[in-house]
């Protein structure tokens, strides 16, 4: 209820892909943030219809997700993959719903804002109907990395990830549960979703290779990344790895600044840098993890340091939670930003 | 039985710590190389008397760690932490034994050999008694490194370690290892060795953080790798990080050549480096993995492609036992240097 007597505004929403991973943090993040709801719509594929999602603690049925669903809608965040993104986009913005899109689809069209809200909330402004939603280890890499490059201009980027299973959806993470109760039992472990034993095992990202050697993941990181900041040329090399993690991104950062940042400088600065939390406790070894950034919505950085090996160089170790800030967080983020809740 | 009528010259050997994760595997290694053992005396601390090791087939009595048992020893295998290397490396060299050290104890001394016999075997012609294995992250990346630098002058290393429980010892294993038993038990994880959860986490390494801001097991990896190399200056940025991994370490690998290295160039110079097996499967996405990795002597590396952010730049990702290349197969090898057998 509003207290000051006026009616407040609220949406009527849908959220597409709302039993998967990431569909179920856009539920949970919605309701943590009070965000002002009239109508909830969860949409999915027709095997989930009959089913429902818990919202603001009731149970909300699931409709199938077809071109009329989005009348009436006036916005709607896509978390079901590329395909049904392609699919529904036209239906969804003809219907007057604006589309916040998780998947890569149109993410580098130049109509389409990508945007991370604490770096370029202001590319939201020329938006055609769809706004996306960066990839998560591009995201997770760019908060603590803006902040820096507004005060030292960033030169180059040397980037390697520890990428969660929930980057590959919520069955990801359940094979890496199973195959880890199968370890404990004794019995053989079982691959369906990911193409190599995820429990106790690390590998290089699960997507096709481009031809420059780079696997998809990688190659999204860079020029994503490039895009956000507005620095088409940025230098930047990825390496992108999976590890037996449920739902957090960790990345080992080096930068190279035209000016040299010394780490007492970029600890201030990221201190007070939005959606960036410094743990940096070198007496308690206590740097970012993602056990620790599990649930939460800021990255965690630390393992602040000179580059022992570049004049201008700098190093950082950051967490950040691959469901929320790398995916349902900063949509409903972009969502609080268009509704002028921020 | 010798073949040739002649008397096969073996040798006597002590293993210190032959019951930890490093000296049950120098044993099997001593086995699998056939190495010419006339007598073998494990040793450990008096808590492990009365158990007995077993070698060739039959259990072979482990007798205390005291100054005496070195008494007749041509070479002693050590692998039970400096403090341990540090309190009998006079009583061993005085019994004329050579000491091969698997601690971090004299390594950085200028009157002892510190060698990857890939690299540097001609090191051991200098020696007082003391060899030292180097820490097992620098020599995991100093094995596909050393044929690169020898063919294209490396000016630059950038390493992002993904290291195995293996490192911290056969407890830290167990605890990995209970840890998951326990997640699947759903019951509370325990710590006990780590300072941190393992099992589905990720964290800088548990080694004190120096005032540099890097970690022990960080400074190691650059003062070793330049020491092998023999480039006391070459500029080394490395951060070290655990994962839940049981006995392979990985390494995400940038390099800087002085002469533009292609990756096929390096990929052939590679797959004839010793001690080093190419797995770089594009279109399969198989590269080198730690489930892989574990139980082999070689160092798998793949993923060499370009770097994009670097004229020059070169990138790797290697996975390696971090018990056999990282520690005994490494020591075993000195070993057969020594005695002539290579």
């Amino acid at each position: 209820m509003p207290h000051n007597g006026q009616r407040m505004t609220s949406y009527r929403i849908a959220v597409v892909g709302a039993t998967g991973a990431v569909g179920r943090e856009i539920l949970r993040t919605l309701e943590r943030r009070n965000f002002p709801v009239k109508s909830l719509k969860p949409l999915a594929s027709a095997r989930s219809t009959g089913k429902t999602v818990e919202f603001q603690g009731k149970p909300v049925p699931v409709e199938e997700l077809r071109a009329e669903a989005f009348e009436g809608v006036d916005y709607a965040l896509f978390s079901a993959g590329a395909t049904r993104s392609r699919q529904f986009a036209g239906a969804c913005t003809e219907a007057g719903a604006v589309m916040i899109d998780n998947s890569s689809a149109f993410r580098m069209r130049s109509d389409v804002p990508l945007v991370v809200p604490e770096i370029n909330a202001g590319d939201m402004k020329q938006h055609h109907g769809i706004i996306s939603v960066p990839n998560c280890s591009a995201i997770i890499m760019a908060v603590p990395l803006w902040p820096l490059h507004q005060a030292a201009q960033i030169e180059r980027i040397i980037v390697s990830t520890y990428q969660s299973a929930s980057g590959a959806g919520a069955q990801a993470m359940a094979e890496l549960e199973a195959q880890t109760r199968a370890y404990a039992a004794g019995q053989p472990l079982k691959r369906e979703i990911f193409p190599h034993q995820i429990a106790f095992n690390v590998f290089s990202h699960n997507t096709a290779v481009a031809e420059n050697g780079y696997n998809e993941e990688e190659n999204k990181v860079i020029e994503e990344t490039r895009k956000i900041f507005h620095e088409p040329q940025l230098p930047i090399v990825a390496t992108c790895i999976r590890v037996p993690v449920l739902r957090a991104h960790s990345e080992s950062i080096v930068i190279e600044t035209k000016r040299p940042l010394s780490p007492e400088e970029a600890r201030e600065i990221l201190a007070k840098a939005p959606g960036v939390k410094v743990v940096d406790d070198r007496e308690k070894n206590h740097f970012p993890m993602p056990l620790e950034a599990s649930g939460q919505f800021d990255v965690l950085v630390g393992r602040i340091r000179r580059d022992l090996s570049h004049p201008r160089g700098l190093t950082l170790f950051v967490s950040g939670d691959q469901l929320l800030k790398g995916a349902a967080w900063n949509a409903v983020q972009i969502l609080e930003h268009l509704v002028g809740k921020v």
